[in-house]
């Protein structure tokens, strides 16, 4: 069986695009042609909000159809393996934690060089995150990856 | 209560060293400056064997104090949170993953202004992951932060 | 030690009276006549919602004794098991998800040839679950079993 | 947005597939006409050995096709989620059971109306699992679902 | 519905025998006379030597019966959501963990007033635990608890 | 490298802080001397409410240092760590349990005899658990360990 790693680092451009000013990602630009993304920001640590934020961003920046669930459904699995980053396996994580700012971003393209693989989707999380009693907080990475298209 | 942001956000420095080129580095290196890093890599998903690279790696470099528990105490959970990203909770995760490579940044600095808050510490993993049948992979990433020294 | 199956897969039977239709299950009416069972709706993704109607399901029917705890946590338990299966071990799962329809089944009955293993009761969900935002969905099993009585 | 039951319960049909006698499925002949589907059988506990088996059975079976990594990706969800029902959740699952017998079955077709939903993939397990100490069992069971193709 | 606290707190005897010298238990040696209990040592993190030695003690000193499986199953839940404790949801704990020595207690008893509440178990697990590497190590506990018999 | 375990035992004295009467934990006022510690109480099983009750009461008492986030990061992770116990590894724990009463505390001190290991922190949680149908419960406990200071 044939061996390939990626040819267009789809996950390393989300995160990348998740956490960088605008001037840090000028290097990347030529890179970021070959895919398409978007952005966003999510304000609170609900996960059902967070999700509908990214879902939202994905439809109206058209990164994913609309009316294919099956769309939907690969956004969504990706989601919840980015979550899994951000809240590190703490137990009912949503509920214990207390963000101040989470930005994120989904990349969609074709990472393989054999076209039969097709298209695939990243979605990164990058912000900060404190405890719910009002204080300070730390930063949080969280990426996931999924076939999709 | 004060309300503060990481001045140094050394777990995007982490992610950065941990996934791109010297070359792609380049624009970083003025940051870099203000932390102690080092890098390596691990070949294996055996859990025991990561830990332990990144361990011996973070010591070898005297990113930590080898005699003192507390600081591998700080490194060894900051490792475990950065695992949980690259795992993203799935069961048993290191043995029914087969890793292609991943590469690790540990990064040391003083994140906040406030000298009160001392030294954090964070670990980032990047690289490709692939089912334990032979095959292809995707991209993982995992970031884990803790306060030290 | 002696090796022992169950005899009466008290597991298989809550699977497909969670799954079946009448006409579908009539082959197995005879089977049924060995156990006690009962069947529900969950119309909500809140954990204490389903778990409430579970027992309030197991209690009308007289699956369980209303006023013996051992009984209620030997079912409770058989719950969450089922829960991890409708879940998948995803985070923050109930706040997560937003179910269309599931059903559930209670079977109580003695699966072990050998009278001392006395009773043990299956609880098994099936149903439809979608992501919280308004749209498709795909179905989800869960099964749990625990020693009762 | 339109709103959409599975017409095809690949689910239930998996796992009927991976849990009746081949009489107690002759009811279901048609539905499965459908579907292209396998069975398969995992004796150990040890998760690589259960996802190889899974794999190898979908390949020979032509489930799935041999050289797309991206099936073999949305089998390996599938096969994951499969294994949380199975284990319930439990820490290490997999180092912590000593199965007797684990059948599975993998159904692959189109359960939606709309065919730009396209093929979707279902592994169901069911079997019997005891404590690693010689012992008895019980029954234990796992779906996962996947969108595919 | 009656309300009702355990009378004889299992759970606490289990963590003092767990943890205490014999001269720190001797006040607590009336209400040891009330219950079932049996102590022994675990030196491995390997989770099946772990559960193995837990229930070879158990059935050593007869504080389950050896042949009934169901009593085997009550106590193999217990330890499992002890060693959930003694874990604190890591992932693949078993795998990444060092044990220097952990001292585990078996309590069986009738917790409650009410007689058809039956007998319950508890095990508990105190000790301590360090990082793969050699190295240092602070205290873990965990307790579990079920209806038996 | 050397080898060395607690020679002050905080989280066993936090245990039994957090489990034992007044006059139960007479005869270990004299290590208690040695550490600084606090108790409280927490009557909802919200993971919210339950952390700012204990970070309420650790600060009130100058366990912890209010205006360091440091600090407060220390005591969360031992929140969490001891939560997990508490919890067991259940799904969105929180949301199914219903508590009837816990009590925790909070121990501060200096366990290793190498000044240079610093201070660390203990965090216990002793009381009764029940079903979210209201019902009757069973003991839980949860212990956390962290460097501070
Ligand atoms: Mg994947
Ligand atoms: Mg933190
Ligand atoms: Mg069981
Ligand atoms: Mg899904
Ligand atoms: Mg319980
Ligand atoms: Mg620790």
């Amino acid at each position: 069986m044939k061996q390939m790693s990626p040819k267009i680092p789809i996950g390393k451009l989300a995160l990348l695009v998740s956490s960088m000013t605008e001037d840090e990602l000028e290097p990347f630009s030529d890179q970021l042609k070959d895919v398409d993304y978007c952005t966003g920001k999510a304000g609170s640590m609900n996960m059902q909000k967070i999700i509908a934020a990214v879902e939202t961003a994905a439809k109206r920046n058209h990164i994913i159809v609309e009316n294919v669930y099956r769309e939907t459904h690969a956004l969504y699995h990706a989601i919840l393996e980015a979550l899994n980053g951000v809240m590190r396996g703490q137990i009912g994580a949503g509920d214990m934690m207390r963000t101040v700012g989470l930005k994120f971003a989904i990349v969609r393209g074709s990472p393989y060089e054999d076209l039969e693989e097709g298209e695939w989707i990243a979605v990164a999380f990058y912000g900060t995150i404190g405890a719910p009693v009002k204080g300070l907080e730390h930063e949080a990475f969280g990426l996931g990856i999924n076939h999709i298209g």
